[in-house]
């Protein structure tokens, strides 16, 4: 067994490098379903990752502790825990089938970084502290970042009631299975206090090609993208016989819609220039399986609409341009346009001093300081819209996340863990 | 029973407008489904309409038999088949939850023109037969005009043995269930010698809007659009988080669609200012349902493609802009396109002096000559391609068709009649 090679003291000289790899095999072993890594949140794979890292704390001589909504922390015995620290994590769950790196990654990088200070006996302006976060994907319950919201009361009564898309059992009964107050959570009390966080630091794997393409192993993040989203938009045109309407009296639900994505790509390409951030996506599309036929003209085709940017406004304009356009298309085509609830998650800023500092790191472990924002969510946002100063790291990875061919080198990942660590320990 | 209401000789003196409703009322009763009109081909419905039809063409003291391929023919007693006459007529079966016009209509003008003739003890050129043909409608085995096929050596063995999507039976059994002999039929034998056939005229409903439209009672058919199609082409892009991967790495499926949509529309504009006959149709879109998110950009997009005109040369026109589209959107987006099988059905003209005897007819009765095409397939383009002189009158009908909702005015009805019996007494 990989632990056996880990003495059971904080005097354990292992490489830094070695005990990352220690610890990546240890999750896989634990937690490979036969396809890909299963952690579900506040159930077996999540307890199991949970389990590694309370050990591995045990077996260099940190103290463990589990906060109100069952997150883990860990912190040097040195520490009593009292002090306003910086936080250094990311989350323990994955997605059903997914990578091993997503989340865990971050997480490792933060017990490396704490163990290195205990080593070196590093002088820290402020304690560092290892936050190990349950329940951040919302392949389980359809709500993403469930462990870091429960601290901040961001959890609704909904939210609660939501039942496992695995075992079915709801997310309360999921929390109150491993020993988790639930009463708190559901009062939407402040179970975390802002001011105990100087800030809050996360390393993660990136989700997406641009780090592969601009060969950057580290990038720091400048903010998360918020989004705007409908999970279903109806075109509703007219069926008819496809050979016996002319294009004159049509009301065609396809060619709308294709209408509608050009004109939004035409914008799109055009606020880009403009340099705004911003990304849109329709992700599922359909005709009705109903009733569509190749010799039908389509009466009806529905669509799901999302844009992401890190800028609120962004998000605004770009929806009253998409907004427009449906009315212009209507108006043009004879068609109708039906939409969902909008539903809106909210960009987060990282913070600026945090960012300056991760770059002053980078520079000083001679990695670029390059910017980028990060498409996807991440507990980093929760943390900085409670007010928490935040930063991530992200580390080059092929293949995207959320499957198993996600693809981080170890070296890219020792670099990310050194920007981490310069930023922690930095004397200024 | 409405059907006590005729006498049962030719001496019967009811008005042609009174049996035509008697007809229509008959054919509802006997294959109305609850829903709408079904009337299989080779199996009860269609067996039960022909019944009606044989019935009634005895009650007129007219003589009916049955073609080598299961279709009735009625002639006038004098009338020994062996010379070369006129046929008019159309199918007798329906779609599935059909209308009761689609089709009939065509066979009831048929026999109230040979009927009058009679009446009239009118004076021929040469006699006048009905043709009620079987199996027109593809929605039964895949293969549309499966009755006018078969006369000309145009069924397949793949056509002999499909299944019904009904009975789950081969068209083979279904043809032998009502004494057909298959065994020319498979041999693809010329079973109607086109020299029998001075002309072949069918009355139909429109089964687009346009008549409707433009306020036109009754048109006249200048060719039957055929078309190209393919059942499925897939768009090959690449998944991704839909937050992460910005524009500039993106092979978005459903955006590269939406692009040849939007191009193909364009090209169609431009092509109905020139003043070709076409149109264009997507009718089955989808991204994939076993991998499709709306935080995820779509890595595939399947569509049907159909393109019908009157003309070949339009036809292969519009297809050759298709792929070239296709291509260069592939080198643009970085998107690839997979095509299944081109499938290709071809145009039929109607006979220019048929059409011009029609139009005679039609202001002769004080109607429009207004000539359109037709977009649907009918048997007309079976008989014009085996080098038959064809023709077809429309007769408005709202609601299009394929649906209980057809509505076609008995008053319209009557009219395309009127021109029916006008052209084939032509005494020019």
């Amino acid at each position: 067994m990989t632990g056996l090679s880990l003495a059971s003291s904080g005097s354990n000289t292992k490489p830094l490098s070695e005990l990352a790899v220690d610890l990546f095999d240890q999750l896989r072993a634990a937690t490979f379903d036969g396809v890909g890594i299963t952690r579900e949140c506040y159930a077996e794979g999540e307890n199991a990752a949970l389990a590694i890292f309370r050990q591995t704390a045990a077996d260099f001589g940190l103290v463990t502790e589990t906060d109100a909504a069952g997150n883990m922390i860990i912190r040097a015995p040195g520490d009593d825990g009292s002090r306003p620290a910086h936080y250094v994590g990311s989350h323990v769950d994955s997605v059903p089938q997914g990578g091993n790196f997503d989340g865990a990654a971050g997480v490792i990088a933060g017990l490396m970084c704490l163990i290195r200070t205990e080593r070196e006996e590093a002088t820290l302006g402020a304690p560092v502290r290892v936050i190990a976060l349950r329940g951040e994907e919302s392949a389980t319950y359809g709500r993403a970042n469930i462990g870091s919201r429960a601290l901040f009361g961001g959890l609704s009564a909904a939210d609660l009631a939501a039942r496992s898309r695995g075992s079915g059992r709801t997310l309360r009964e999921a929390m109150q299975s491993v020993n988790i107050d639930v009463e708190p959570i559901a009062r939407q009390e402040m179970l975390f206090d802002p001011r105990q966080a100087l800030s809050y630091l996360e390393l993660h794997i990136e989700q997406g090609p641009v780090m592969v393409a601009r060969e950057l192993p580290t990038t720091i993040v400048t903010g998360i993208r918020g989004n705007l989203r409908h999970r279903r938009v109806v075109c509703r045109g007219e069926a008819g016989h496809s050979g016996a309407v002319p294009r004159w009296l049509r009301k065609d639900a396809v060619f709308a819609f294709a209408d509608l994505v050009s004109r939004l790509d035409d914008h799109w390409q055009t606020l880009l220039q403009r340099g705004l951030d911003l990304v849109v996506t329709t992700g599922i599309v359909s005709t009705d399986p109903a009733e569509h036929a190749i010799s039908r003209i389509p009466g009806e085709m529905a669509f799901s609409f999302e844009v992401r940017s890190q800028s609120h406004d962004t998000l605004e304009a770009f929806y009253a341009l998409f907004q427009a356009e449906c009315r212009a298309i209507a108006a043009q085509r004879g068609v109708s346009f039906e939409f969902d609830e909008r539903v809106y998650t909210e960009p987060a800023r990282m913070d600026e001093q945090v960012v300056a500092r991760l770059q002053r790191a980078a520079i000083a472990c001679g990695l670029p300081p390059e910017l980028m924002p990060s498409g996807a969510g991440h507990d980093a946002a929760v943390f900085a819209n409670a007010g928490i100063p935040s930063g991530m790291v992200f580390v080059r990875n092929a293949n995207g996340s959320h499957n198993p061919q996600e693809a981080m080198e170890l070296d890219d990942f020792l670099k990310g863990v050194e920007i981490l660590y310069a930023a922690i320990t930095e004397t200024k």
